[in-house]
């Protein structure tokens, strides 16, 4: 038995293998349409949709960034380079959501530039209003959770924060009518906290998600003001009607809608397009298909556990 | 109080500090087996295996990738070169995964060699079969979610698909006998998606989970075609038989077996080696550790919920 | 219709835009003090502490790492070259979180110096006593869970096993007072896991957490020896006392004492500053808020499901 390492073995490829291999490969690349995406046109890139959230977040909360050191002084250089950095690569990245849609539709090229643009520039132009909500999130973080010690803390570290934070940059690219971006924001932002908010959602001012691992916010769900939610908690849909060819319908109605201070704790799940009124609380781990009237407080009954000795 | 910033300032170590750290951690090496890897050789590099499940994902989704452009024309090249990429770097991922073993077990490093190649080619000859597997799922998806658009946007941004992806890779390592490899992948894509599927479980064809935050499928399960899975939903093990020293019997079939058609909505549990017959639907937050007949809609009573006014 | 391809177009920016923005982006940035850190001086960073806990974990798992061979001769330099990486990073995101408490206390950049080389110190001196309790949680990981085929495994791909790593680095900084840091670690390892430990919990010896998904430990929460808790359980506050003000009170013990020996099974809430006495199983699902004696076994009766065949 020779005893070399790794490294000295020249392993090789057999000889037929990558030929055949590639003929197979090639092959099931013509036939199967809907998952190749092979047309000379990309789609957008995930990596630089990172990127372009780590930009928007420094915009809207300065100097928590890797390494830059800002001041009042050099912040409005500061702000030029990243604005326009994020207007270049946010038209892109539209732009090829929008083609994407065009290698179907026909449109013209010069149309979807200018789309790209217009939607760029019409989001940083919200930029301010969305730092304004989302301070005000912040500060129902601080003063709905004990272990909150300050507002940086909750910065750096709340998934919550994090989540709501690319949600609301995102849903502004879903009512503006773009295609994908919107969703791989709201993925990427789920990669890294486990808060599943669809775009589509809407939410009010003041909200707070504490912890957030498990949560499921729905595409059509509609969330008033000073609204709670805990970890687990799902708002979503409770079943799907399908049209007369059996296909589920989509794009009606379908999720909740929680008006102003409602409250709902870890792991209830809320079903349907049904209306929890304001000031309601919704106890852990209820299950809920039908809407309750304001100022309702809902929790299951104190179980009947079963106790034994060892 | 001097004012210098944090890069004026050159601190020192104290000087004995690193000297005698040196000496209690390198003793703490040589009485610790089990968790030191000291010896020579590496253990498979989790940065190494997300690069080849990234090109893997390109070979079987092509053109969603972040650069490059893929027409039908240049297709081949492409693959020619990403395939060989793989078969090198999973081959030589495998080849530390076999070896580790080896240093227990003494065997010959040729044969190593020769079983890592082999395995390498024989996953990168099913990927076309994969990718047929894959795309099925992908409709699944399409056609059980009213919030999915295009296959597209299901391919980009769903974490179930990417997990299945993974899963549906890492499931032949396993199956070949390579140890640490697939349940790195497995590790890797939960790390993202929340979704937790052990390589050894058995996927049917159109596979859907949607949102999937939390879903845990254990080691031995096994689930037939068309069949669904909400978030939060756990396919785990409900107890532990002991041999008669006191230790947990491993190996032995404890998961659930889903027979085809059957959907387990958001939270449900279903624990042991039981079986779930074909077409039944399983409710939300149901808690099962016992078998139920094909064709059964199991659901838990309408919660007495308590009311109250505020 | 031109059809020249994305790169060839040179978009521009519309000619007021950029200044516009800054300005309103600047005077926001002017007035709305708690989200911004516009000071001069740089909060810790996110990517610096993520590589301060890669170099520690390969400290703790020597030969884990990506690229370094390891062995018993040269294990010193390595570690030495280690160490000292740590203890310099460390030392200064010590120093970053603490000047910003100091920016409120006006307290002396020397003691802020001294302080943040004395944590980094004491940290670095207890990893020998932390590798030796993280072993003892590898080894539980391995005692409990059948599908866990060796410590590498274990080591390489449990998130349980990853967070704990993580905590009790985390826990040692939160015990030493330091702001923000810890806390920031913990976010890091959620990111990753799914599983939220406030840096705070105290946990016993052989600890292992199974699974993991949307496991949360709060702040305040007390853990014995010998605990296993799996996927889905929340170790939380029950609720929080207001001061005269109407401010929630922070600070206070919240959280749940569990004695040696406690098992808590997937989905449990357990709630409160309560006792769950030594060797006591909590079963799935259980909802409690409410003391329990030692030796209880605790469990859901079993649901009376309704069954309908379809």
């Amino acid at each position: 038995m020779e005893n070399c390492s790794e490294e000295c073995i020249k392993r090789k490829i057999p000889a037929n293998f990558i030929p055949e291999v590639i003929n197979e490969l090639s092959s099931s690349y013509k036939n199967m349409q809907g998952i190749n995406h092979i047309a000379g046109i990309n789609l957008p890139s995930r990596k630089e949709i990172a990127l372009i959230l780590k930009d928007i977040r420094e915009i809207i909360f300065p100097g928590f960034a890797e390494k830059k050191i800002i001041n009042l002084e050099n912040a409005h250089y500061f702000i030029g380079d990243i604005v326009s950095r994020v207007y270049i690569e946010l038209s892109r990245q539209i732009t090829r959501s929008l083609r994407y849609h065009c290698t179907i539709n026909k449109c013209s090229e010069c149309d979807i530039y200018k789309q790209a643009d217009d939607t760029a520039a019409n989001l940083i132009k919200k930029l301010p209003e969305i730092r304004n909500t989302l301070k005000n999130d912040v500060v129902a973080a601080y003063e709905g959770d004990p272990a909150a010690k300050s507002f940086e803390e909750i910065i750096l570290s709340y998934p919550g924060i994090y989540t709501v934070t690319v949600h609301r940059v995102a849903h502004e690219l879903y009512s503006a009518g773009i295609p994908l971006l919107p969703r791989m924001m709201a993925s990427l932002a789920y990669s890294d906290t486990g808060i599943d908010i669809h775009p589509g959602a809407k939410l009010g001012n003041n909200f707070f998600i504490d912890h957030g691992a498990g949560v499921v916010i729905g595409e059509t769900a509609n969330i008033g003001d000073n609204v709670k939610i805990y970890q687990g908690v799902t708002l979503g849909a409770l079943s799907f009607p399908k049209d007369e060819n059996g296909n589920i319908v989509k794009g009606i109605k379908r999720h909740p809608t929680l008006e102003d201070n409602v409250t709902v704790y870890s792991g209830a799940t809320v079903l349907g397009d049904i209306t929890i009124g304001h000031d309601s609380v919704i106890g852990g781990n209820v299950w809920l298909t039908e809407s309750i009237s304001p100022n309702t407080v809902l929790t299951i009954p104190k179980p009947e556990l079963k106790v034994k000795t060892k």
